[in-house]
């Protein structure tokens, strides 16, 4: 297996030379029909309204031969170094409880095995909070999960916690309310401890290291603000469970419950099928709901083994996102899923992308001469058409949308008016949307002329459900990399976050002699 | 006064010519002392990294002069026909209930008396509900108020209500809970519905014209859905007030409990000052709290009417970011409030800017050849640094930031950990990353290089207050202003959301035998 610079391949040469195909002329019923890719948990991919035709996708399915990505998927199933800056392995698929390759053995020991251990934790401790066998420490059953975590521990639980409410409910799931806490900022663990009753409530601290500056700050905030409530008989560690790595310095600490572990093969970023979701999610909706987002992420991980790119949607989706990039030399992607429970997963994609392809070096620390991850950005349909689609439409660039829709609702709580329920008019709107941004609309006021030609792609699925969900995340993960693969970079370190922590500290200790840091420390 | 295209001006063909100013190795201590900027409020504007000098902020200065940019704010503040694309006046600063100009008298109305009239019954109606004089139809005082509204009726009124919680929760000022309903996604309004006690909560139904699809489709489910309650005695109409034009269907239905009106000469993304914004936050913190807003804001909208740039914030903001735009290509810029109470509030400027810019054509309607708004997106700093940041840092484009930051936190509840506050651990992440971006690191391993050379701009003031809120507010709206005169298009139409909802109204009519739109209706 050969790791090689995207502008070192054929393909990539090749694919300079092709016109892209015509959207705004070239849309028809035939070719929506068509172009069509099944992904797991009832996902489909529809990417008719992008610039690419036959001659454009065999030359993508070659870069990806060429660039064997099936294969260093495949190398990274299996457990080796893929992620190279931080000598790692990258196993987040390994954490859905499947195995999809031979046994990978780490310092000794059966990696499935440990996170297999580390569900059945998560799946007895989550029926023992729910069921009041564990209660808080005055005797009170918990109403309440609170997450303390940032970055990855954060923005992907949020994401699928707010995603699957309205399931949840409308199955009549008991629920505990979830909240989290992330920020530095004082602001944000007082807002939260404000609204919280502290003796219903089940704290999950989550940190990796167990050495993250936010997190442990806003634990300590919290125990602070647990004593001062001065409450007979409360105990601050019947009231917080850990999520860390088993070498952190969590990892025994008697300060709580108990501890789950990830490990040092899963990024933060592409913890949220790990234990770092899995607490919160099987606390607040119970196992079950979890287990079945795993099982959708798992469908997407093995549809993600395809070698022909129009059976794989994930991998589909990277090579014509890397064709938008790099051949179209487009800067920005927008997420816009036409869901309301999905309104921080954009949020969640916008770092697992942008953390991850945001590199200038390849994989072996090399500097590269080519374009790497976009900027990411997106808001809930059709909030967005309300908004900044005015740009979108009519702006001086053109940016490729990513459309997420499903044919029901969550609740199924809806209303008909003028002939037509709100669901119909949110799907309406989509349609129209996809066909607006495509073909654009010729008028002889400029200001009301649409050039159309704007690119789209469609995830869509019957409903927004737990197993939907799941491949919904493993989809994006998967993606972004196979988008690292034909990058040839390392999409599973972030170097580019480790300056402004050194700076902060040096702040912190009084800038040391840096004048242009104290000058800003001045101001502020 | 002339309107002329920005590339025909003779500064714009000499900024072309002149060498940006290298942050990387020019940031001194002097610098960052001299390149500030006063804004109301409180706030300051610092420029310092951004890559500007003396010679090209004096040919900013003759762009400005050659724009003629304060004659046409003049001119828009004594009611010119400014909304060229509409025929309109702009008034919104005009609702901040001062006057800066001349009587505006349109259609024989007196405009400033019209707002203060409004204002008047705002303050009359959020004290009357407020001291529980006016309550809901079975007798109970309301604790809840919801706004119904999307966009511009949505994004701003409901960013300005979560930045002012905590501030008012400090104040010990008296608040009522706010919840929001946008999306024609029905598990918007089934989940908001679900949290509220519709006996004690006061809806406030925001369109303009009286004819949003999607915020009368949620009227109707709101009321439905109190219909299903079959509470003896309830009366919807008891619970509903309406925000909208004097001219709207809505303006003297009987079905709410009052009307208050704004006018078409308010953007609805400029509207969050009128009644938009007032009715909702004067409910639910209390009017006195509200005019703080506008206090702060008219202080903005006098310090926009300097000529001296390097005295005038928002304008100077404007010209340099034409200069990051125009001259340097960029084309995305990121908004990071370093304060989780401005956790929406860059959603809201991404509509403000996307929306009023996003355009290619000019004011006259011919289009121009040079580009306009960059996309605008941005999520609060400490949890962007987790997130996003390393693209930002190492990612193979430069991405303009605009920080945002107080010097104490807004709840003052905080907590010293290994010697330093919460609220101190946060600003040196904002010193240390503004340092981080502008001058970057050599490291002998590419990887841990950083390019350094990235731009921007801090806003900062010593508390988020009603009244610095306000003045921030402006910042951006007159900002927007300016660079809409810079470019010489139109910033208050947007034609650009038309055709998506014509296509949606088609789908909904069963696609009127477009071939193209039923084969995407079908897929959904």
């Amino acid at each position: 297996m050969e790791y090689n610079n995207l502008d070192a391949t054929q393909s990539f040469g090749k694919l300079k030379s092709l016109k892209p195909f015509n959207i705004k002329t070239g849309l028809t019923k035939e070719r929506i029909k068509k172009y069509i890719a099944k992904q797991g948990g009832g996902l489909t991919y529809s990417y008719a309204a992008l610039p690419v035709d036959e001659k454009i996708l065999s030359v993508l399915q070659q870069l990806s031969e060429e660039q064997e990505v099936i294969e260093k998927y495949k190398s990274l199933l299996k457990g080796d170094i893929i992620n190279t800056g931080e000598g790692r392995s990258v196993l987040h698929q390994l954490a859905r409880g499947q195995v999809l390759s031979e046994k990978v053995i780490i310092d000794g020991k059966d990696k499935a095995k440990f996170y297999l251990d580390e569900l059945k934790k998560i799946k007895d401790f989550s029926e023992d909070v729910r069921s009041g066998k564990i209660r808080g420490s005055t005797g009170k059953a918990f109403d309440t999960v609170c997450q303390i975590g940032i970055g990855g521990s954060d923005l992907g639980p949020r994401a699928l916690y707010i995603a699957l409410k309205g399931y949840c409910s409308e199955a009549g799931i008991k629920q505990l309310n979830a909240e989290f806490i992330s920020n530095v900022d004082p602001d944000d663990a007082a807002e939260v401890m404000s609204r919280v009753n502290i003796e219903t409530t089940l704290f999950v601290l989550v940190s990796k290291s167990g050495t993250t500056l936010e997190t442990l700050t806003n634990q300590m905030f919290v125990i602070n603000s647990m004593k001062n409530k001065n409450i007979p008989g409360f105990d601050a560690k019947k009231h917080i469970v850990a999520v860390t790595s088993d070498t952190s310095p969590l990892a025994s600490s008697p300060d709580f419950i108990k501890a789950f572990f990830m490990d040092d093969f899963i990024g933060g970023r592409y913890s949220a099928s790990s234990a770092v979701g899995g607490v919160i999610l099987s606390v607040a909706f119970g196992y079950e709901v979890f287990s079945k987002i795993l099982e959708g992420a798992h469908e997407a991980d093995v549809l993600a083994l395809e070698k022909d790119i129009t059976e794989n949607a994930s991998l589909l989706d990277a090579l014509i996102s890397i064709y938008l990039r790099n051949i179209l030399d487009l800067p920005v992607t927008a997420i816009l899923p036409y869901s309301q429970a999905l309104l921080r997963f954009p949020a969640h994609l916008q770092q697992l992308a942008m953390e991850s392809n945001g590199k200038h070096v390849n994989r072996d620390g090399k500097p590269i001469g080519y374009s790497t991850e976009p900027i990411i950005f997106g808001e809930p349909g059709t909030n967005g058409q309300h908004s900044f689609y005015q740009l979108l439409h009519q702006g001086t660039n053109i940016c490729p949308i990513k459309f997420v829709g499903f044919k029901e609702s969550q609740r199924k709580t809806d209303i008909e008016i003028k002939g037509s329920f709100s669901q119909t008019k949110l799907l309406a709107n989509l349609s129209a949307q996809i066909v607006a941004f495509a073909r654009g609309k010729d008028d002889n006021n400029a200001n009301k002329q649409f050039e159309g030609g704007r690119f789209s792609s469609l995830l869509f699925a019957d409903r927004l459900t737990p197993k939907t969900l799941g491949a919904l995340l493993a989809h994006f993960e998967n993606e972004i990399m196979f988008e690292g693969f034909l990058w040839n970079i390392n999409s599973f370190d972030q170097e580019g976050v480790q300056l402004g922590k050194t700076l902060a500290t040096k702040v912190l200790n009084g800038c040391e002699g840096d004048e242009v840091l104290k000058a800003y420390s001045d101001l502020l």
